[in-house]
């Protein structure tokens, strides 16, 4: 399209009568605002409110917004950064006291004050030592401190009203295109996230392009807050965090250390059932293990600090379980028929993160993965990787998970540089990976550039119930460690080759699994997953001896049961095991013990007719096999 | 008896023609030699050499005769320290170079020529001043740092022939009375064990008073030898030792992994039906916390050094899980009703070792204890122990551990310095653990002084294959913890009291249950415990496919079976099998290939008749309910 040189694009927007909800342009791939000049050929792309690029603006305007309003309201209050986040924003003020809530709610209504006003927008490009003049005469001393470490000669500015706030932008036009906004949370944070600089006020709050995805998404908020696995963890007993022993080292209590030791078993037998070998190895080593891995160059920032002792002996606690497993590989010598040999391990690992971002089970300090190497031939590396996304496809099965995708990460042929050198493996590789992937029926995205230094890897994404995607399965190859640590095999031909390493974890760390199936079952555990399955009730004394008996026959059959002989009103008997989230509360009563039975009610409410302690066993037993233990199990063939 | 004055004992034991074999005596309890002259009223007692007390002395002179020999044949060598240890007695040189075998065979026939000489051993009192003299002038360094630390004014030596030694003694009154001993072994060691001293030249050796006594005991050190774990670790792949991850952290290889990890949910499953709560917590923390249970003041050498982060967090490597499971006991309040709480971890603790006394699974660096915390109230002290006592018993029944002994420590009320302080607590403790003894109908020998300090306790020492007693499983009273944490329960009456906490462990660290049961069965672990149950081994390819069907259906039954099917003879396969002590080498020919049928093998070499597949699988069965895997589970009962 022809159009003259200087026009604005608002202009162009308007002319062509377009939709009301462009707020930005991408101009030859870069956003830009509306009120953008155009002066030479450029390919446009218009950015609609409601894109994902579109929200990112809109919440990075609203963040402006809102410090306009703290501004205004609280005189003296210092601006320092205000990014976009997942499904939001935040600003990080400099102020003596804490926002109270009340506060909160008096800068929500400031904000929509200045957005009926409608304030246009503007963008002003001025000169790096101008800048730092003005903020200077502001009184904005972040400000200063950030333009003095940017190395452009010009900066941009963005006014709004009698507010300017240094920023690249791009922003929506006008303050009235900020509708559908709430403020959601108050934090303290450290001024460039180091704890040993000043704390700062931060604010979160959320923008949409509508009132209705507000609405919706606060839903969901609140959905994820109810299931929020702090919460959860805290209510039913599952963990404790101990300011004694250190943020971010959890202790499983009695139930949750129950679900952890299901997991555990189920994971260790189904992977045992095809193959693996399990072992045992120290959680710490020396420190020149790591130095040869290459972990101590690339990941010291997160590893623990060494410890030396006396007779100058140097260990430290480990960041991963790779190496460890490298040194059983060693100790003998491989054929070609030996492989793959696949190591299995619960695996403790130790991560040091800042205090700041610790958070429940789902960032800690110490962790626990279902970890496996599998040193197996090139040529193996197709047979193997499907036998992971297999696995994978089982264990998804039978925890319910239904809300997730596939990611292959490849090498960018472009930039090598980040690469391993070695073109014809990964050439291969990646092939392998991607017929993986089709002969077990798997759609995948692709993300070019985004493989590990050391090979091509799958991920297997999961959506929390806000659509947000972790990585819980991942499968890596690896052509690295096998030459650092110089492994071997002798071949068919007797030469002495390298195998490949695949670094693979399906239920991720017990950790972050146990926070993901807290939040995902909202801590209501199937059946076979939760700690207490029954919990048996007796209306009266009177029944204590027949309960009991029941007790001893459901616990010697291996059923998770419990008593609650207590002299309290049923109802809240009942009430307690319905918080407690327990599958089975189980009624016996004077009709039960005269008739020999028991008045089963399911965790949603539904109560159960009475019926024969064999009868309930019978029902526990359909419902657990709904999800078998221990792989699908061989027929038993017509050897005998 | 009246005696002259001045006369000596030796010929008081001539006179009364007594046992030859008397080698000193005990003078009002303290140990003499025999030449020495009595001059008042005292309580004599013999000691024959076939007492311990006796063997004791003949052995050290065994040392001091070695040590005549070595400086004999090998002038120049000098003599440090040559102390008696259970069996044996060892003497540490300074020598440049190691001894060798040859020169071992050499030293022990000039201590036959020596011992043929008869020497008198006399002992003789001479001032400090002039033993320094005196080893200074025949160039003994070490007996003069020795000297030179020692605060008497009066030391005695002991002389045979030209050769003399500092110290204190008893001996034996001549070398002829040493007949039967041999040289055992040669290995470095540390002067004062510190490895920043030089390397000296240690010789072990053996003594006892017959030369039956003497083959006896050679005899079973061949076994021991033969049995020892870390040998038998080795050949059978349990475990291994990595020197890049470092000296005392073993690594489980699949096979002695697997053997660990039925260990793990055996007595994880039957303490969770004696009402044992599991708990995970972390291996480390804050190193306050074990300020606040003293274990820093008692214990600092044996833990390792704190880990001290950037934002000033310190934390350290837990020498023991205590006081983890008393931040779980803080975290709720507990009424009287609630106790006792039985918590337990498969707890892994770090003790720093010196390299010098790491061995095997048995001395290591990390470990994992099969612990557990009972908070109970005082009045339950007896009760809950009995709970642990029968735990203990069942469970030794189960790996047929037959030759142990129980232990009562006891606080010595002469000396109540070096206990908590509180009469009534320990009065009412010792009883109730005497009580709980003899409740569970067991013997026990009481020693006296030898509580901890916070309580009493008592150890189950089991004997090995050379007689020698350790300590497997342990119950120990603590009143001092729960007061150094403040604990407290609401008893009946609304008052708060404090809780009793016990201490215990059943099968002990799973390292040193792992070397105890290496050595115990010498390998052949008990069906239930094999690593791998049943090697099949095809006789040619031809039986290929029937032998795979017969392993999936062993398989699809849990059984832990592999196949053979290798192109080798199939006498070198059964003898592989033997080798590697695998219970049941099962031949598939062509004959049982066309009657569908198997051949097992007992490991011992006992040939069974060829029987269906299914009657194989019973026979398999029969073998392992004669240990029933969980609980003696209680029987039904008529519930329904």
């Amino acid at each position: 399209m022809e159009i003259p040189p200087g026009m604005k694009i608002q202009e162009i927007v308007s002319s062509l009568r377009l939709n009301s909800h462009i707020i930005a342009a991408r101009v030859d791939g870069v956003a830009v605002d509306l009120d953008r000049p155009l002066r030479r050929d450029c390919a446009l792309d218009w950015i609609p409110m409601d894109s994902p690029e579109g929200l990112d603006i809109l919440r990075h305007s609203t963040a402006h917004l809102m410090a306009q309003a703290v501004q205004g309201l609280f005189p003296g209050t210092q601006v320092t950064i205000g990014p976009t986040i997942e499904d939001g924003f935040y600003y990080d003020f400099n102020r003596e006291s804490s926002f109270t809530p009340e506060e909160l709610e008096t800068i929500e209504a400031r904000m929509r004050d200045l957005a009926a006003s409608d304030l246009k927008i503007t963008r002003e490009e001025i000169s790096r030592k101008k800048a730092i003049e003005l903020f200077r005469s502001l009184g904005e001393g972040y400000k200063v401190a950030i333009l003095e470490e940017i190395p452009d000669d010009t900066v941009s500015l963005y006014r709004q009203g009698d507010w300017v706030d240094l920023c690249r932008g791009p922003h929506v036009p006008a303050t009235g295109v900020i509708r559908a906004f709430k403020l959601t949370g108050i934090a303290g944070a450290y001024w460039r996230g180091d704890e040993r600089n000043e704390m700062l006020q931060r604010i979160y709050g959320t923008s949409w392009h509508s009132e209705e995805a507000l609405s919706e998404h606060l839903r969901l908020l609140e959905e994820a807050k109810k299931r929020d696995h702090r919460k959860l963890g805290q209510e039913l007993g599952l963990f404790m965090v101990s300011e004694a022993i250190g943020p971010g080292l959890p202790i499983w209590l009695p139930k949750g250390a129950m679900v952890r030791s299901i997991l555990e078993r189920y994971i260790v037998d189904l992977e045992r059932s095809l193959g693996y070998q399990h072992v045992y190895t120290p959680q710490l080593a020396r420190t020149d293990l790591y130095r040869q891995s290459g972990h101590w160059d690339h990941f010291k920032d997160n590893m623990y600090p060494p410890m030396r002792f006396e007779d100058k002996e140097e260990l430290v606690l480990r960041p991963m379980n790779c190496p460890h497993h490298i040194m059983i590989y060693r100790r003998d010598l491989h054929s070609y028929r030996d492989l793959p040999l696949r190591l299995a391990e619960l695996g403790t690992m130790y991560r040091y993160e800042r205090s700041g971002v610790l958070s429940g089970l789902s960032r800690v300090r110490a962790m626990t993965l279902n970890d496996a190497h599998i040193f197996c031939l090139p040529e193996q590396i197709q047979s193997e990787t499907v036998g992971v996304l297999r696995l994978i496809e089982r264990v998804y099965r039978d925890f319910g998970f239904k809300d997730y995708w596939y990611r292959l990460s490849l090498r960018d042929p472009k930039d090598k540089s980040k690469f391993v050198d070695n073109d014809a493996m990964w050439d291969n590789a990646e092939r392998y990976l991607r017929q993986a992937l089709t002969e077990v029926g798997i759609a995948y995205k692709e993300a070019t550039g985004e493989a590990a230094y050391y090979g091509p890897k799958i991920d297997v994404q999961l959506n929390d119930v806000l659509g947000h995607s972790e990585t819980l399965s991942t499968v890596q190859l690896d052509f690295y460690l096998p030459e650092r640590f110089g492994l071997e095999y002798v071949d068919k031909d007797g030469q002495r080759k390298r195998p490949v390493m695949i670094h693979r974890g399906v239920i991720s760390t017990m950790e972050r699994m146990m926070a993901f199936l807290i939040e995902h079952y909202a801590g209501n555990f199937p059946l076979w997953l939760s700690p207490v399955q029954v919990r048996l009730m007796t209306v009266t004394d009177e029944q204590k001896g027949y309960a009991e008996k029941v007790l001893r026959r459901l616990q010697a059959l291996g059923w998770r049961a419990e008593l609650d002989g207590r002299n309290e009103k049923l109802g809240y008997k009942i009430r307690e095991a319905q918080m407690a989230k327990i599958p089975y509360a189980v009624v016996i009563g004077d009709r039960e013990t005269k008739n020999q039975t028991v008045s089963p009610r399911r965790r949603g409410g539904q109560t159960l007719e009475p019926m024969s302690v064999s009868a309930f066993i019978e029902l526990l037993g359909e419902e657990e096999v709904a999800r078998e233990l221990v792989g699908d199990k061989p027929t038993a063939g017509t050897a005998d």
